[in-house]
């Protein structure tokens, strides 16, 4: 999944800074970087902290103004952290992403990030459509830059995803197991109480609860098929023992052998 | 808003990773951090990047082996970037994060992150109850330690915040004005029309053609009633103009005045 949003960042200082952002969007999937006036461009150490998304760096596009960067833009959010004298109230990063993942087919969003000590100035921020703001710690609000197009490139991504119907997630193993039936979970439980019942474990006066508690245990833990039939191996292994040991070696056998 | 999640740092090799990592935390509120045999204790370089967050840095707590660190935490969940061959299938990190919220009273939760190359090993994962997994470009999934910090502590601020009904976003301006009703936009569209008439702009074959599309346009905006008021300005100014200046101006003076 390649996201097409463009960052813009904004008259940054440290160089580093750019390389950690271009990391930060490819772990994302993005790869559309605008600079306007930095103050040096990229440099040896942007390289080294862009590590494997020096494609990303290199290909970075450098303006003079910022209308220039967003001139084939659509949809323009700004990075905020405080309040606004006058202007649009901002969003927290989820509504955001949703609305760049919401735009029309071949239109494209730009997220401008300011400067690492005073943000976007007024009339940068006049320039966008929305604001986002990432509702950090009020009493250390420090994101870094990197840090700031980290969340914002995630959140990106999460809606991408989640209009996609994709979940991002490892394929599960192949070994992976069906959940196990309400039957299947029936016949556990049934086998457990014989059990405890031969073992003189039931609570003769209240024989019900012990069987309720675990049930509560198994439901909430809602095993698959093959740990059910683990339990019930060590169950048939219990009524076995000093009995019938070849039954409960062959009742073993009939476990998935996984 | 304090978050007593800890995170678990496990075998980090760098140690302005741990700095940079102590910084993430702060930003999202959390403050309980744990090393677990770093291969070099925090520096002048971790220190340096924490920054602001260098109470959090000096408040961590080492480790020399792992169960030492989670022992009295109830629920342990582990970042892992692979398929294990065995295990919980990992989740995404809202999931992850909001059954942290979930939890009762009085109980914690750790996070553990892995080495820099390697994550955590199969006995380390084997320790936790539930896995997490940042769903990262699979072409490019080298998120840094502090990175996959800030995206976990950022959910966690998120699921928290929505767990208390908070949005976590800057205060609304004290100058922001309440949404316009419905009356309110009417009488915007009436006097759009009568100057439209006025103007000669209507079209005479379809007069309500324009008309539709200014509501759409204002429908889709949500204005405030002083945006509503601006262009009731503007449209009595249009009015006025060349026939009776005064009443313009007197029209002007009813707008609030932001």
């Amino acid at each position: 999944m390649r996201l097409d949003t463009r960052i813009v960042l904004v008259g940054t200082t440290h160089p580093g800074n750019i390389g950690s952002a271009a990391r930060a969007m490819k772990t994302m999937g993005l790869h559309d970087l605008a600079l306007v006036s930095p103050r040096k461009p990229p440099d040896d150490e942007a390289r080294a902290r862009a590590s494997g998304a020096l494609d990303v760096l290199e290909n970075a596009q450098i303006h003079e103004d910022l209308d220039a960067a967003i001139a084939d833009c659509h949809l323009v959010i700004g990075a905020s952290a405080r309040t606004r004298r006058l202007g649009a109230e901002p969003v927290a990063p989820p509504v955001a992403a949703r609305s760049v993942v919401e735009l029309p087919p071949g239109t494209r969003a730009a997220i401008l990030l300011g400067r690492e000590r005073t943000g976007l100035t007024n009339e940068e921020l006049d320039r966008c459509h929305q604001l986002v703001h990432i509702p950090a710690n009020p009493d250390y609000s420090s994101l870094n830059l990197a840090a700031a197009t980290q969340v914002l490139s995630y959140e990106l991504r999460m809606a991408a995803l989640a209009a996609t119907g994709e979940t991002g997630l490892p394929e599960p193993s192949r070994r992976s197991q069906p959940t196990a039936t309400a039957e299947e979970l029936e016949h556990l439980y049934q086998h457990f109480e014989s059990v405890l019942e031969e073992l003189g474990f039931l609570d003769r006066s209240n024989p019900r609860q012990l069987m309720r508690r675990i049930r509560r245990l198994f439901g909430r833990a809602l095993p698959d098929r093959n740990e059910v039939n683990i339990f019930r191996g060590i169950l048939s292994a219990v009524q076995g023992r000093g009995s019938a040991p070849r039954r409960a070696a062959e009742r073993r056998g009939q476990q998935d052998p996984d």
